[in-house]
């Protein structure tokens, strides 16, 4: 299983490289790519509907300010999505917050922390849930954790 | 010209009613329907893109929570969208107040008050707009105004 | 229809030229003013009685901190007044966005993000108003669109 | 010295009150008048510009939400202002203490608490004021402190 | 796979047995248990690094106030954590939120809303994780999404 | 009448001597002094129940963080005191913000801006309440108006 | 060593019994005074002066809104002081919470939670302090820690 | 009794050195260990259950972001507990005061300010802790009262 990284926007690319440099300490494949809910959002549908049948499992979404990407990534697959709030709007990204984690009843985002926190430890989740029904990447999870959750 | 009030939910209408009902006083007509970004994201994309040629000039959308609905509405279409955060999750509705104002530049969505003030103020600057190319909903503006800014 | 941008402070205009050359991307001639809701209320008061008259079709107004301008100038046309909080006093600008987005029911101001994305969007939203009766300003919003929401 | 209380809504009367109640131990006249910033700008204007040749010499003036009516009062007088904000909008009336205390360098307005401790507190401070120029007011005081700062 | 669903007090259960509700619409069987991470941790030790061997694949955690459930059941275990902030504490649960989302890289907890909305989105969201490896789960996960996203 | 500027550090002092520049500006005499409500708690009583012997008309109080000073000085005087809210310690002097507008109902601060803004403001306030009774700081305020509300 | 629970209003009682009614459970005896930082600042002084010289170990404080109860009383006393910050104010006490945690160096107040809360740990607190030096409170906490943190 | 001092990262070393400076100035030895509650939860809990028998009197528990560690650290011990939240997430250090200070009854935290200045206050009030059975110290305490309250 892959791990598909979609990003609202080019400059959100150095915090989301942190997602896929962790990735790579799991041997998880990943692509990052950028599409917004706003920009491209049909883009963002296309990539999001053929993101199983090309072999992902785990959808991350960062987006800042009123960061719908997420959510609406949510909407468009029944893969586990998760959701990293980035900062660029109100200090602290507590905008973006709140756009990602406040998602209603239905469509559930699984929300990390704002920013370069947030965007590694939606890799480490994404490789928690590979981890279930990958040995390998299971076995990668038992040596970050032997590393002291470090790459 | 006509105005579409979208929601995100069936139990928003209590408040979205409330634009419609000022809407009725500046003689537009307008449709209400329920349609959530995240619920049902094609229905909406239909709806935006269809908007135009259908006769609306202005959409109005309603959410609560992490409120993608306007951003979505803006993105599917070039007509003028005005947002109304809903309460509902965090207190005030501060987490739809910033899903929908904090919009990135290239789709904007004019954002008005939390819950009734923002439903009716909705349907106010609606009918500023459609006023600036139709003098009878001039006049209509006009008749709130002497009325005190009360229908 | 030209569009009248107002802003309360010397010191927001380096902000506040963003809406200029934007507006200038979709053909739409603009002014700006400095005029403060509290230094100059009689000047506010004045331009914003003639702006109508005088050719403008949509009102900018901007400003940090209480930022009264935009409320005090939909107070005084029935234009429709869009409004950019601005950073300055408490961080993000977070005074400025309560103080234009909570509008009693009555007097709308489409608000905008805080700082440079609201300065643009207030923009780019006043050409899809002009462009519902203006085919030339319809034109340009479509350009803008195809270029993916940048001038 | 009269004092001229000021308030944007009808609804405001129940908490503003409480400033004419105290008012009345310091045995100092007041006049209740409710005048919107945003409804009623040109009454509020002739309302400041005449409260110092009529014999007011401290303004109160309490506003919900987008609370712009302490500011627009502190431009049109050279009288002290009182700023009350009013719950009625974001929880705890939060938005209407950011739009009256925030006020920008050149105009101020003295904040009191949210509702009604900051009616009373409002009261009190103007006692205060004219106490300093009027012996009468100064006794009243002093029997306000006496008696545990209660009326 | 089990979901093994621990909340920090009593009085979450009747927010929490959303989550069983919801498991039981995705034919996933559930344990709901009381462990407070300040008033158990051994006991939170001990159903934590047994989870794993017991047959749970996906660990929901809800707390109010200054909840650390989360986290603590985190550092516990491998598998996959998904956080519920409650209310009871600071308006909104906001203390509970913060405490839940923001954690540090490391030690992912993927966070959903507050209170019920968040407590039903933690089974769906452990219901799309174990749909990846179980083709039953993953035709219930379809028939929800036939459903409108609801049970 | 002369001002006496109280702060609660040292560190106050670069903004609080702007309250003295503005004093200047209306020809009112006014005394600098760092005296901690939490520090030196007897030399804040001291001074403030000797201020209004030693002919102080106002007090502008000044303090960050957990800022006690302005209401301890509103609880050891008659005189009307405003409060300025300092930046240090919680982003935007948001704490002391709080901790000096949120007085109970009974003593009364008049509280400014937070930072410089206020600090200038609660000396044209002071000027504005001097003003009352003196003659020669009216005509002062009148020319800081004419000015442009610039000194 | 007694605990002296200080609190600034009557309408505090109810939450601040908590306090009394837990150390009870600890068989520490404790004495509860309403003594307001603003309107008894001569009471609060002479009472935690005294404290100490009459057998008081700890000081809890509590107080709402603009809260510099604790912090005044840590001005006048080296014993440790605990903070309850109470609602009243703001919503969730924030105000308070604000006014008593960010206390600046030199004069720390431990700042429990808001509301029963708080007001049953300070209890807690001031019994964990107790039981540093006397034997018979040591064992009252260690039953308090059997019986599951529940008196 | 010597005072231990947690901390959640190594990168917390340079604030936290302000309560061992202080901690000296009083004469009271002290140990400053990283520990996190996420990435090392059974180092923590050997150290805090070890605290009291190896003669520490007083726990100090800092950390940033989702702060667990000074609510765990109550868990597993009846000394009295500290918490000084850090700077490093939200901006102001916000969520980790309230994750600190928001513990629910029964597992107290005597919470301080945030960052350097919740540090040193620390170290203090675990001074005032330690002076209550140590006259020693109780004289150091005394003369940094005299100090003005600095080291």
């Amino acid at each position: 299983m892959k791990v598909l990284i979609l990003m609202g926007s080019e400059s959100d690319k150095p915090v989301m490289q942190e997602s896929q440099t962790y990735l790579q300490f799991f041997d998880i494949e990943s692509d990052l790519i950028v599409a917004s809910a706003h920009r491209n959002p049909d883009k963002v549908r296309e990539l999001v509907i053929n993101a199983q049948p090309q072999g992902y499992g785990v959808i991350i979404a960062a987006a800042g300010m009123a960061a719908a990407l997420p959510g609406v990534v949510s909407a468009y697959t029944s893969l586990p999505v998760l959701g990293v709030p980035l900062d660029g709007g109100l200090p602290g990204g507590i905008d973006a917050l709140y756009s990602i984690v406040q998602m209603p009843a239905g469509l559930p985002v699984g929300t990390l922390a704002v920013g370069k926190a947030g965007a590694r430890n939606a890799a480490i989740l994404a490789a928690r849930i590979i981890a279930l029904s990958n040995k390998k990447t299971a076995e990668r999870v038992e040596a970050f954790k032997q590393n002291g959750y470090r790459i």
